[in-house]
């Protein structure tokens, strides 16, 4: 049994933390999640390392960033703070940021968020049971919430 | 009992530790706040951590960065600061900062200073002691000073 | 009694650690100063750091960065680093710089490079000997160096 | 017998693990490699973390970021986690990353995602077994992946 | 007798560590020097670290970035994992860095990193054997490989 946090906030627009737990729990049942939620994202770096205290072996930390410039360096800082956390730790973070600007429609906002959190549950679940699949896909030019870029040469 | 550190700025042109320390106390009578004043934001970080080891639960840290680019880059600093603390606590820090570019006048900065400061108490008092209720309230695309943004999809 | 670290540098063009050292010993027979210097202010953080290791309570540390943009960057480092220290330490480390860029003519410089230094030296004495004078003053927009902007609402 | 971690991603257009381990294995028969996969570049410190957990003596991490604004400060993150691990190691990672804008054409990316990454490879071997050859080449200008820029004076 | 540890880049147009070592052994018979060269700018702090361990008293780390944006990102970072190793290990860091674009030509490109790394030497020497000195020479303007700015006011 391997134990997956999940960890989203009130800011964001779309419940991307519902989304991550249901796809989660969909790749196995050999897999427990435990999530919370904080208010924004530069509240994710201590809640993840807070989850990691409660025994996970891995967490999917989700947020929103807005349009502005500000949240812009607000991202970066919660990034580096995520970083410094799964370091720390010695287990991974699995961010899972979407851009408001990203989208241009707030239906298509919603649909790249639940897109990306399914293809990150996925690569979160991957990297817990079936590392090797990863290398086998390595340098496919994959991309969770678009379409994949593909390999060259 | 759970205990809050508050701690504010002598720059901040708003007197916002004591709109901190009002708002939490009236959350809950289950809760002590301990404050401290520093001269600027780049001196919430190590105050933060002092207030830790006086055995906080939480800490909010607020304050007022002015309207130059250097004062963006203070708050980029203290911020980053901000979370190495709480990082290495293991225990939220709220940083509520206003920056006096976000309003339009002396009233309106005023206005949003207590405002934000009174909405990042009630998720101080959520975050210790009902965290299912900002579960509850996931993905709905809250803001603290401004109006909401809501949910989309 | 107090101890206090100062730590300047030969980059910058006034000799703001003699000034910090004067306005310091100024404030109180309680307090005792050791000073050392290093070339840039780069070397600030480690210079402070061993400053703590030899027992201080609080360290100030002076620079003044140039005018080009590679200088900006420096003063970023250097703030960051400080920061760390402080955080590590668990103790203040007041950041003085004075930016060349801020000042109109050599007599400016020279004027708020001692102006500043000598109202973050009674910062320093409020911080180690009478903190709740500075929760008193919170709030009411003060500034080192040029004048207050004041409070507002 | 050294032991060198390899690192990459799915996200690389171009299997540049596959390409760094023959590369490694080329050099000398004195000389272990593990590879690893991770989703994306931010992936990239702990998956090293936790290859020197395994008793690696020098990881390379190998990337390639998109061309967009937030592909390079995901970059910049990345290699700022990968020198946090470095330094808590003690232990040297090689980050190879090729930027998609750095090459004109697919063919131009996958030859220089080759080139840099068996360049690096050779520096790696260097590292660990004739240290003493690197100073032989100090100060000549080498490049990775593009023609060397040569020494001066 | 004091140890000073020198390292360098591959990358570096001039062999920047072989007039540190000179410069370094001129200073003083008191004084034993280390050198190691690495492939590139943000390999040094893993190299400076490793020094340390070695039991250096101090580390000079010198690098030439090249002209492009993406060269001042990566001397920012280096310099960011140079200070943090001169934090961890509570000893001076001295970087030397001679960015491309500081020089007009190949000639000047050359006397420029002579000429800092040689001014460089002789501040490790003074912070190793006489830091009084230093303090003598506070807020003089004192550059490295550029004309002193000298002293306002």
């Amino acid at each position: 049994m391997k134990r997956v946090g999940v960890v989203d906030t009130t800011f964001a627009r779309v419940d991307m933390g519902a989304i991550a737990v249901r796809a989660l729990e969909a790749t196995t049942s050999h897999l427990k999640v435990l999530r919370r939620t904080v208010p924004g994202i530069k509240d994710l770096p201590v809640a993840a390392r807070r989850l990691f205290a409660e025994g996970m072996d891995l967490v999917m930390a989700l947020g929103m960033p807005g349009r502005a410039e500000y949240d812009r360096v607000c991202a970066h800082e919660a990034s580096q703070g995520l970083m410094h956390v799964g370091i720390l730790e010695s287990r991974p973070v699995i961010e899972v940021f979407v851009f408001e600007g990203e989208a241009s429609s707030p239906r298509e906002l919603a649909f790249l968020a639940r897109r990306r959190t399914e293809e990150h549950a996925e690569n979160a679940y991957l990297m817990l049971f079936h590392p090797e699949r990863l290398t086998e896909r390595a340098g496919l030019g994959l991309r969770q919430g678009f379409p994949d870029a593909g390999p060259v040469g």
